[in-house]
């Protein structure tokens, strides 16, 4: 192995530990369990929220808002219904539902008036809930535009990748297009191989940089089929299934794009493990004309290929 | 073709496919259809909603508010209107509409109360509606802060491309301008010709960079006409109007600029067909000093020209 | 004039157009008038509203804020005050200001109730008034939030500039300092003297740029004297107070550095006119360790200076 | 001292003046006090706001709201709370209780409407108010966005900053990680020595750059132990603890990353007082493979080490 390998390696981040699993995951998250970051830290549950799906994001605002109502109605029970006015007291199932929509009624702010606080006590916990929904609801604004102003670059990966005939040899390709309705421009790529092998008798990993046939394109208007040409100073040289196989080899992927919404530059990425590399297969074309003249690009067909 | 051309070609990811129509749109949008691109997911819709104009975008806001308003009244008829204080349950008409409003007061948290919620099915919907109200609001927001701050260029370009005299030779030249208040520094300029031809017995796109006199200026302060000079290695060299005419030629324009009051980088795209090229004709002057002496641009002279 | 100067001239984007007035004022805006812009276009509006100065901004929303509810007042009238319950019709002041009120309770969305539309016309207006407020409300937070976290860079510049000894010969100079609590970092300047000449018996400005002893800090921590040496190879060396006055000189500066808050890169642009340099002047030392040790920097004396 | 060093140190932005504190603290803030910043600018105040602890941040709001609502009630008391309809006017506190939890109903616009203004000059009040609290609100929506989505690195550093045996020599060492749960990509360090000395014969304060191992790292997935081998070249080469400490040697770091989440470019700064630098002590590693075979990193033993 030679130093500019062994630099590449080092300057990746990951060291040479060699452990068991995929380093990258498809979807471009890390197999890295960080201890002592504490959950609850404010930051880490902004980022939380920022990134859940969005079904989660609203059954946790959802559970929350039942919660917290559930919370303050207890508390208008504890001081009393009868410090409610508009509200005739019954049993204690009743007073809760009454004080629960009480309460429901004073976060958001909407505040009918039908049921009203009138003691001391009722009117201080219904004012420090009304700037608490307040603030809330200051704080779920800022999530809402942060979950969808966040520069994501929804880049779609084939499921595989393939070594095909290139030029007179052979290349490791894969196909990425873009999944969004905006336009990604200067997007830019590159591609590391990771192989465990034995140094001084011990297992380590190594990281080595695959150099590409165009590591920049202007537009990523349609696919674009990034090349790994396997010829002459290619660490894949010589190489076969096997080898792979046995290295647990790993290809990470990262891509760099500016998004033209928000003119924000973007990451993505994303990696194949070597039970994802086909050998002897290409590529069909995603693109076609079609009766009007226009172009088509069917991003269903991303990963369809035929053996060669 | 040389190599250099071909690698221009591809780097631009554009593809060589000879389809009939412009490649990209005066106000820089492409001509691709992309397939399997949902149009439901929510990154997208907001997208959408983001870059659409200002009177769909106010149209829409307004009459999902109808819609939703409508589905609860609905919602609230079902229950009863009975179970609503402050309403004298009338005709099926009266009724819809008390509930209707009831509805838009929950939704809006104005909630003033003559009409409030009594049964607790009847609280719990205008419960959750007013939830729904306040996230719908936020998104609302987040929509409107988006519309205003993204940093879009509103750059203006000559309706027209001309080829003008150009020190001893010709040049293709076109002209921009800053459309608004704000200040445009460090712009950049790139313009690609793209233009049909026969390749091996079959037609292909090929594109080739055009070399400007000037790539860069400080700020966009008045006007900027970009000047390519048709000279020796022009590919524009030796063609005639016809030849642009039969080759469907294209001219691609991409601008990239920081905005001065979000200090952001944007971009912008444009493009030329051969019908927009007018030959023999040079741009009049936008600039003049007047009567107070000072300098004054008239952006709506920006297509002005005369014949030489 | 060689090459050089002539590129950097045209670099520029201000044209050579010799008007009487200066190009850039002290607060880095242009006196260009560019007609053709409408002012009532949405961005320039936004553009405006997150610009102008605090007290204009408050006095525009508070004037809004009257005016809106004036004119739904008016509607409210028009329908009839009777058609908002607990309203008793009076005088028609006394109506219009009950109609007054009741709008701002609804625009606002605080909706007492007291005064509640009870018809449908009254429902309606109330409904889309509250609907409006929301908006409105909602483009108020976006301005808000724009207004603050908008990256300018409050640079402070020395308000004159000297002329002072510098190594063997001398200087031209000026000082900088951060008038905001933020750091800034990686701050980069770049100096251009514009000066008019008579070239081919017609009078034009020329650009130029002067060269810096230092053109990059890493940190502006402290105050900044940026200096140009009037050494070999500087368009100034030679010239006399009178040559400058005579040209109507300017000396423009562009600052760009990086606001730590945000990380984001800002720009900040003023000049100097002939008027404001001082020659055989040399500024005054801004910091000092106070008595318990601390380094200490007086912005208020940015311009102190003394004759040499 | 050669005129690299002298060009590095005037470059820093700190100037040469020998202070007897420590010029960066090891949060990254400088010991510099500027006179002549206003406090109640409204962009410092905002700057405050956004950076201070959440503990801080949420007593102000609160502590605000009480303030806000007793001038409001105190007024409301002037005009007299008979002018407020659903008040008994009872004894003072009383009354001041009452306008106090009307003024709390106004501002969040929450408003229930058993109390609610009937005179013109009350509900002049109120109207004012409801606007007001809006745009408060509005203000707080943008604190906490501002808050949440600053790109803020929660760079650890190991508490130590050790001199390690390192190749055939030894090296100054410290170790970083990233704090949150988001990605750190593109991570780039430079490391500054700022020492004292007499020059001729005054104290000074001189800056030297340190050269690192390796300047950039694409992931901070693990950790990262900075290395500056003391090799030939260093300004550190044979010197003694006591040396840096007469100097009141200071190891200053800046970290240059950019944060996966939004993208954009995050700055860290950090500083080792002299009397934190260990001699002759390695870091442990921080880093195994679990039970399962996954990689583990443990951030509260950032700065475990052992003597050599």
């Amino acid at each position: 192995m030679n130093n500019l390998r062994s630099s590449s390696e080092r300057e990746l981040g990951f060291g040479k530990v060699a452990n068991s699993e995929r380093i990258m995951n498809s979807d471009g998250t890390t197999n890295i369990i960080r201890k002592g970051i504490s959950n609850f830290n404010p930051i880490n549950v902004y980022h939380d929220l920022v990134t859940i799906s969005w079904v989660r994001f609203l059954m946790i605002i959802f559970i929350t808002y039942l919660i917290v109502n559930t919370l303050f109605a207890l508390i208008y029970l504890w001081i009393g219904v009868n410090q409610l006015s508009g509200v005739v007291p019954g049993s204690g199932l009743h007073n809760f539902w009454e004080a629960f929509f009480f309460s429901s009624q004073s976060i958001t702010t909407v505040g009918y008036g039908r049921v009203a606080p009138v003691s001391k006590l009722a009117n201080a916990v219904a004012a420090f809930e009304s700037l608490m929904g307040l603030m809330a609801f200051a704080l779920a604004t800022g999530l809402l535009y942060g979950r969808f102003s966040r520069p994501t670059a929804a880049i779609l990966y084939s499921e595989n990748c393939v070594v095909a005939p290139y030029m007179e040899n052979s290349g490791l390709m894969f196909r990425i297009a873009n999944a969004r309705k905006n336009q990604l421009i200067e997007v830019e790529a590159s591609v590391i191989l990771s192989i465990k092998s034995m140094i001084n008798g011990k297992e380590q990993r190594s990281f080595h940089n695959l150099e590409l046939e165009l590591k920049r394109i202007n537009f990523l208007a349609l696919s674009w089929t990034i090349v790994h040409p396997i010829a002459e100073g290619s660490p894949i040289l010589g190489l076969t299934k096997r080898d792979l196989e046995e290295g647990k080899a790993e290809i990470l992927i990262l891509i760099k794009a500016i998004d033209d919404t928000y003119a924000t530059q973007i990451y993505s990425r994303s990696s194949y493990g070597f039970d994802q590399i086909l050998w002897g297969v290409t590529f069909n074309s995603v693109i076609r004309i079609n009766a009007e003249g226009k172009t088509e690009i069917d991003l269903d067909k991303l990963n369809d290929h035929t053996a060669v």
